[in-house]
């Protein structure tokens, strides 16, 4: 994490520890923030291998996820498809979106990070327990309220480090709960299955 | 802003409080001044997501906007489409383009903004209030007669940081005017208008 | 080489100097472990062009080598075929596929490179004798078990580096060996096979 | 230039003010060394846009110009066709081709700029007037026989650099030739020559 300090890191293990649901912003976030644009206008974006497993590791944890995105360009519910993950996209509302996500699986707003990087961003952001921004950040807002940030960028490993942090948490959490007898098969457990079904992702085209 | 420091800060919010027109080269300005080379000899170009929100931002100002390349590549064409810009492609002399543009809006070159990287920009930096460049800048000359420089490069947040500078320039400037008596409102009218004109634009495809 | 300075200059001429067979993942060390999404889901990635006169060293020492992938994307065998190189795709495990691979050639697990960057090469770098991690190493046992990190990153002259790395050791490994009366010829005449082959590989559009 | 001091100023002026050939190699000199690879084994690179100003300068000063790759793919006869450059492509010799060149257009090798980045590129590069070699140098005999090394990269305006530091050179050592008179006028139109071939090869699609 480059920067804010303004949490510390006992507070952000409290926080990162409770989440129960990560929901993304795609361009930034999944992506360097690059839109590759071809002569007859369809576009390509660039994004990270690494995310995968990352991803994988908070399925093992039992964590939701979601991607929510302003765009409707096919290539979102493409990379969602591909990472099995669920997708809003053509978002106008991402807030809205939030909470009617959070609804249906009733998990509290503090139990949630979101993670984006530009004003559309920051209404859901200012609504939730963990807000995260990635770099590049294009909004001083966005930085200000951001909880965490990771210290690669978009398309290049933010996705993967927050995924990493957060699993890292809750495992450190738990460790540190006494009352948890057997945690240590568990999370071995949880880990073995990411690297299992990262495996059997990659061989069904992931 | 990177460099240069020969203009001052009171001078600069001076020059950026009163543009009605911004003019912008294309590659290397809107792009990262690469171009990707097919075997066929088709191209594509590398843009950035996070300019469109700079540009929804002058267009809730008020402030015109228009591309003016020499490139005849219809990528130009696309990309100018999606951000909803006027695009002058394929334009050997980008001042007398320039000219026509402002007489036909009734703007003085003195209010217009033309932002460039190279050589082919000289004469249209050199004949604007307010000449701007984008590095990596090409053309020493070009480096020498600018007014601001902004600390992202082309294709990656240039564009942004410029809109977001001029019209932070204008709020300040209207804000520190006393015979305006509902700039507050105005102005928040004016960043909800360009979210939400942001919001609409991306289910638009934008 | 970055880090890590665990094992002496004398040690790693002595695991590099025994090398028979290479073995390396392809995402993150081919490539920058970027992947190019398009609207079709269709994929692309980013290699490096000096990577073919490395493996050309390495072929013209009589090193054996082979790609090892999670991925089914075609692209892993269109670049494999390129290099002329044998490619293992879809592979779930690729320590086993790496046993294997070793019993029908009859090398010691002793005299192989693993060249990987996350979690899923973990167990083959940890079975083989010389161990190589690529940046950005997306895991930190991978880090910790590699004997040896070149400086250029995945898709940016990592492999070639690696692949110098290995054949000026051998080379100087040689020369020190005063048993071999001919050795500068021999050493010459790979070197010029290497450059030979390359050029006649171009030629067919390697 | 970064590196390397091995040469004076004033050599490097009489080197560069004598050119009247410069030959590239095109693999990281006009692309970044990178090449995107497809499902179906097509390829793209990444070229850079400043480039063509730099050749059209050059042009204007009369200096000869040809690209010699030992590549087959169709991309380079593409982008030396866009730049109007003769290309020589799956040349497995470029020395060769080289002399065979400089004799058909009675060109001393002394007066030959050879433009490389690796192995393939050394022989040419020891045989004429001025080697120049574009990062990221592959070879370390590349880099030490180089009288000249551009502060960009190759792909990121490395050829439009070298373009410009020769006929800056030309213009220069022209000035100090007191039997020049009219000097300064002839500059100034091969300039104006280039911006507006420049222009013209762009509305051709350049």
């Amino acid at each position: 994490m480059s920067f804010p300090p303004r949490i510390s890191a006992e507070q952000l293990t409290k926080i990162a520890a409770r989440v129960k649901l990560v929901a993304f912003d795609f361009d930034g976030v999944f992506t360097d923030d690059s839109v590759w644009v071809f002569e007859d206008g369809r576009e390509t974006v660039r994004c990270c291998r690494a995310d995968g497993i990352g991803l994988e590791k908070l399925r093992a944890w039992g964590i939701e996820m979601a991607i929510i995105s302003a765009e409707r360009n096919p290539i979102v519910r493409k990379r969602a498809a591909k990472l099995r993950i669920p997708a809003i996209v053509g978002c106008a509302d991402k807030l809205a979106a939030l909470l009617t996500l959070t609804k249906q699986k009733n998990i509290s707003m503090e139990d949630v990070a979101f993670v984006g990087n530009d004003l559309p961003d920051l209404a859901a952001m200012l609504a939730v327990g963990f807000p995260i921004a990635v770099s590049p950040i294009r909004d001083v807002q966005v930085a200000n309220i951001a909880k965490y940030i990771p210290s690669h960028q978009g398309g290049q490993g933010a996705v993967r480090e927050i995924c990493d942090m957060i699993t890292k948490t809750k495992r450190k959490s738990r460790e540190s709960d006494s009352s948890t007898m057997n945690y240590l098969e568990e999370v071995l457990d949880a880990d073995i299955r990411a690297i299992r079904n990262r495996a059997q992702g990659e061989t069904l085209g992931l």
